[in-house]
Order: C-alpha cells, then structure tokens, then sequence
C-alpha cells in the first residue's frame, strides 16, 4: 500500500511528522509519503522520507513568476507530486500539461477527482495514479471505504476500463488501520489521508497504528 | 455531419449569420448550428437555426452572480453547448458539472479538448461529442484535417476506445466544404468552424460552399 | 435611489419580474433596475425596465468563446452592468479591463467589494458606482445597514477619499422599505438586492413596499 | 533604493544569484533582495540575501492544499513578497486577503499593476509598496524609465493621492545602472528586474553594473 499525508497548509510541525513518517515507513512493507508546503519541500525530504509537491503548473522554465515549477520540487527533493485536489481543482487542460512537467522532472503523479467518472477521466492523461475522494467526505472522520464503499469500487473499475496500469488511491474520511484495509480490500493500492495524522497529537503513534494491519 | 458556428465574439451580426445558417441548413443534409454569445441566444434561435451556447456554468439554480445557467440558456432557445473551448478552458471537475447542468436542461453536449489525451478524458465524462482543436492551428486557415490528420484519428480513436458511443468533431482551420470531407474521411462526424464563417464578406456563401460536398 | 434587482441564477420568471418593476419604477422617484442571466437580457429588456448585466468579460471584439462581451450585452438592451460580485469575484486587472469594455459600450457600471479597503481600490478604477456587500451578510435577510452600519459609512468615506464622483451603494440582506431608508441614511444612494424581490411569492409587493418610503 | 530580482521560474541556479545578490548587497546603501520559487526559498535565504516569495495566497491555516501560505514562506526565511505580478494576476478580494495573510507572518508586501489606475487601487489595499510595470515592456530590455516615463511618474502620483506611505517601485525591462537612477528620478523607491540578471551570464556583474551609480 501507497500512504500519502498531506499536510495541506496545516498549522503543525512539518519536519516533525516527515520524521516520524519516515522512522514508521522503515518498519513496514507500505510507502509512507508526505507532502508538505513547496516552501517546507527541502526541510521535509532532508529527514529521508517519500515527498510529494501538493501541485505543480504546467509550465517548463520561463517567466512564469508565482507558479511552481516542477524541476525545482524536484530539486529540492520532491519525488512525487499531487494533481487537482479537490482543494485545488485545475483545468483539464493544465493537468495534462502538469503530467507533462511532472513527466520532464521525474515526478511520480496522483490525480485527484470526485467521482468515477472524473477518475476514468484523469486516467485518460495517463498518471501514475489516481485518487478518488468525494469532497463532501473529506475531513469528516467517516472514511470513504464505509461511507460510500461502491464510489471505490467503481472508481477502480473506471481506471481500470480506460488504463489498467493506472494505480487507484482512495482519500476522505481515512484515519485508522481499520480504514486503510478496507480500502485494500476494495482494491485501492494506496489512501490519502491528512487531518488525522497531521492534526494528531502524536503524528507516530497514528501512523503506526495505521500501518499496523498492513504487514 | 455536424457543422457548428462558432461566433465567439466577433463583431458579425448575428441575427444574419443565423439566417444564412437556417436557410443553408434547410437545403442539405447535415446539421448547421450557430452559437452566439449568450445574451444573442434568443434572437439567434428565434431564426429556427439551431443554436448552441458557447459554454454553460456547472450551478444549477441558486445565487450564482455571472454564471451562465444552462436552463436559462435553454429557455432562450438553446438545444446545446460547447464546453471547455480553447478560450475558455476549465475545470475537470467544472466540465464535469456542466455536463450534469446541461443534461437537467436537455441541451447536447461538446466538451472540447487540445489533443487526443484530453479527447479520451473528455469522453469519459460522457458528453454527447468531444471536438479535438489543437490551439496552435486555430485561426490559422490551415485546417487540422490537412496539417495534422493523425491528431483527428487518434481522438478518433481515443474516444472509441472510452466510449463508442461518444461522436468526434474536429475544428481549427476549417473553412472550405474540401476541409469538412477531409474531416469527415478521417472519422469526424462534425466539424467546428469559426472565422471562416462569422467573418466572411459573404457567411451565406461561405456556409452554402461548406456544405456543398455533403450532399 | 438606485434599487438594483439581481436576479442571479434564482428559478423566477425574469420577464415578470422585470414588468413589475417597470411598473413600480414608473410611480416612484427611484431608479428600479433588474440583473438577469445574460441570455435574459433581450427579454428583460423590451418590458421597458432599466436592465443591467450580471457582468461584463475585459475583452472586446474577437476569439473569445465563452466571453460575456460588453458590446453585445449593450445590443440586447442594458444599459449598465455589476461587475466583481462577490459571487463572480474577478482580477483586478480584469475588473479595470471590464470597466474599460463597459465604456466603450456605453453601459453604466457598479463595482463590488466586501469592505471599505477593497471599495476604495475598486473607486481608484473609475466607476460609476461600487457597491459594498460584507460576504457573510448576503443572502441572510440581515440588511448591513442593521448588522453593521459602520461598514456602509466606512465604505461612503473610503471612495469619496479615493473619488467623490463615485457614488456608493450597500447591499447584503435589504429585503424591506426602511432597510433602504436606512442606508440612505447613512450615506448610500442606492441597495442591491436580490433574494428579498426575485423569491418573494409576490415580487410586486416586494418592490412597492421597498420603494414607498422613499417618495 | 530597493532592487528586487524576480527569478520567476528561469532555469538559473538560485543559490549562486542569491549569494551573488547578498555580497554586492554588502557594497552598496541599495537593498538588494531575491524572490526565487517557494520551494528554493529556504535555500536562498540561507544565503543571508534579503528574500521574497513570489506570491503569498489569502488562505490562513487549514485544509488549502496547494496553496501558498504566508506562514510557511515566512518559516523558510521570506521578509516579504510579490503579489498580484502580471504573471500571476489575482481577484481583488484575494490581493486584499493575501495582504491580510502577509501581515500576519510578517512579511513586507510589494503589489504589482499595469498602470495607474491599478496603481491606486491596489495602494487602497495598503501594501508597504506597489511597482507599475507595464506588461507589453516586460521582458523587452527597454526599460519603463525610457519607454514610457509617464506611467512611473504618474504611478508615483495615484498611489500618493491614495496613501503618502505606500512607496512606488517600477519594473519592466530593467538592466542596468542607468536604468535604475532614471526610475529614482521619476520617483521610484524600488525597481524590479528579472531576465537583466537572472538570465546574465555573470549575474554578480549584472547585479554590480545595477547597483553602481547608487551609492
């Protein structure tokens, strides 16, 4: 399994849940990945962890002032990006144009959307994977894998028609162990999740106990 | 074949292009839309020619200042839209939307894209048809069919491969009844013109040599 | 008085709206106008109401699908336009575009803003008008000039520092005859409204009560 | 004077600019600051070289995947920051957020405008300055003092009318020393540049030759 913590704008210590994300990611067959600010990228990948950029443009190099150039979230660490989180929805043309940036600075690339349909949509731009999380779930506590079980299975089933290769992550709701086996089990391959390790208050204790069913 | 007149916001009249259109329409086979602007709709469809919005918002009724509401642009006479123009790109999950929006309002469906990727993303949205338009040929005379016909194949292709169900138009360039046979020879069943039409000395002729061909 | 109807993307009938308040403005001395969806321009329009858009794209004349062009806005019969509600918040640079577009088409035109600041900013452009409309009193039948009467003279102070041509309206929550007393008193000469008079079951009666204290 | 050098997202080594940056900063009474991409921020700072974030968004802490937050800029070492750069233009009401967001993190705020008119606006916002920089001279290497001295000058003039405190900066095909002392003559406090030293091939003799007649 794929673990991503998106730490969002987050009022909490960055450098701190990278480390325990990273100690927790040493004991465990899951990717534990986090993804901080692009200003925290540097400070975040320097503890050894799997970073992700939150989002990068389309653009290459150029004048370009404000956006965030793929090449230097790589250079600063980052190995993954998100793309189109529901918190930052993009034109479908710039998230064709992020895969290809993404794609020139080596990045690997999540691909939000809501529902089925955008997700066999998004697979159709070819990313690494895809994320579905219905916004109306996200940071409820209630994760998607019981709320709304089928809305995973579909969106498995509608990346898979249009690019099998396409892996599917599930977001919203995810806090426990318990929510990322039933995801597992729905056929995700990796869970988003973000308020309940970031606002945890004790970022390593929940992400242990979130990997604890996996191995 | 679909023709569709896209009148962006040229300073044509309108209400003439429409009537050329209707009557153009009257002696051929194929289908030949207008879409005005949307405060044109009413006096364009009140020709009887078939009118298309150039874009509808994803709100349905509520407090949405400034947004184009698809039963209001049905109300005035609109049987369909175009979504996503080069000119008006937007959001996966706002294409998405729209395409909700324009079904509770029984208006068909265009869901432009730049290049078969975002053809076969589109498609899984399931509009009615998806248009390809690679931005660097529009406006530029050279029709897409001529400078670039595997682009108009493989949408042809995308889109049969995510859902057979979904009609590829092909636009940029076209403005001869040679560019439309190209088009249709390469698996277009519609095409999307523009200046060749709203800012010809003579749109009736122009519209009349378009479609000539067809019949 | 300036009694703006804003009729957002509200299930009404524009046209039955408008003919009241036609018939309301003609035994009054305040100007009533009505905002419908641009593609109910046209027929708001030829009941004889002063009609205004909902917003007015920067660009003039040219490729530019999807736009809302100021000059056609003006062809189907307004005669002024709000611009930057707070539901269509836009650019700087594109309110300062949308102002010139309005110019060039002869159309009156009203800037919104959510506090004093941002009514000063939006007076340095030179409109005809900016409206202040505090965000979390819209649509809450709480009139501004009730729930915070300092916003409304802050914001009459604010543009007649910046320029006092420019005349100032409030709005947010006006649904009643002394709500409009009530700004009037302090300092404004003119209300948008909206949800008070486009969902009233009796829209007439909602404007003759708006406007009796004012003669 | 106060020189900004916008690095955008050109494809120079921001490290090497900014310790270049930092020691002629030492030689001269100008202050000599860079605004690399977020996620070089921490590294350009460490420099010791007065550093800006390009853009800061409204949004304070929460769930604002993508953003960029003030906050974080600030942590990684920013003082300050570009807003509103005709790169980047942004919605009035998020100018006047961002401005809120900077304040609370402490950092200086630059607003960018096209002419005048955005001038005044944006210093009714109060920003600790605003620099004019006319999009069609970006990039030209004729600089705004030559090309247009009018605008600075009148630039100059609005944001006085507006607020005495804001100061003035202007920008556009500035490169060299001349350049600078033609803007300080027209009543600029500040200039900003970017291709004139990003994209030198000695970007510390660029960045000499610039600050050379100052002191």
């Amino acid at each position: 399994m794929f673990v991503l913590v998106n730490l969002k704008a987050y009022p909490c210590d960055p450098v701190a849940v990278a480390e325990a994300a990273a100690d927790v990611a040493g004991d465990t067959e899951a990717t534990v990945a986090v993804a901080p600010q692009a200003a925290d990228l540097a400070r975040v990948a320097d503890t050894g962890v799997t970073t992700y950029a939150q989002h990068v443009s389309p653009n290459g190099h150029g004048s370009h002032t404000g956006s965030t150039l793929a090449e230097s979230v790589a250079d600063n660490g980052a190995v993954g990006t998100l793309l189109n989180h529901s918190e930052a929805r993009r034109k479908l043309a710039d998230i064709d144009g992020s895969l290809d940036a993404a794609a020139r600075a080596d990045l690997d690339t999540v691909v939000c959307a809501n529902n089925p349909e955008q997700v066999a949509a998004a697979a159709a731009l070819g990313p690494d994977a895809v994320a579905v999380e219905p916004p109306e779930l996200i940071g409820t506590g209630t994760p998607v894998s019981q709320a709304d079980p089928d809305v995973v299975e579909d969106a498995v089933d509608a990346a898979a028609a249009v690019d099998p290769s396409v892996d599917v992550y599930c977001g919203a709701g995810i806090s426990t162990g318990d929510d990322v086996v039933a995801a597992e089990e729905l056929g995700a391959s990796g869970v988003l999740l973000a308020s309940g390790v970031a606002k945890a208050d004790d970022p390593r204790t929940a992400l242990e106990d979130l990997v604890a069913p996996l191995d």
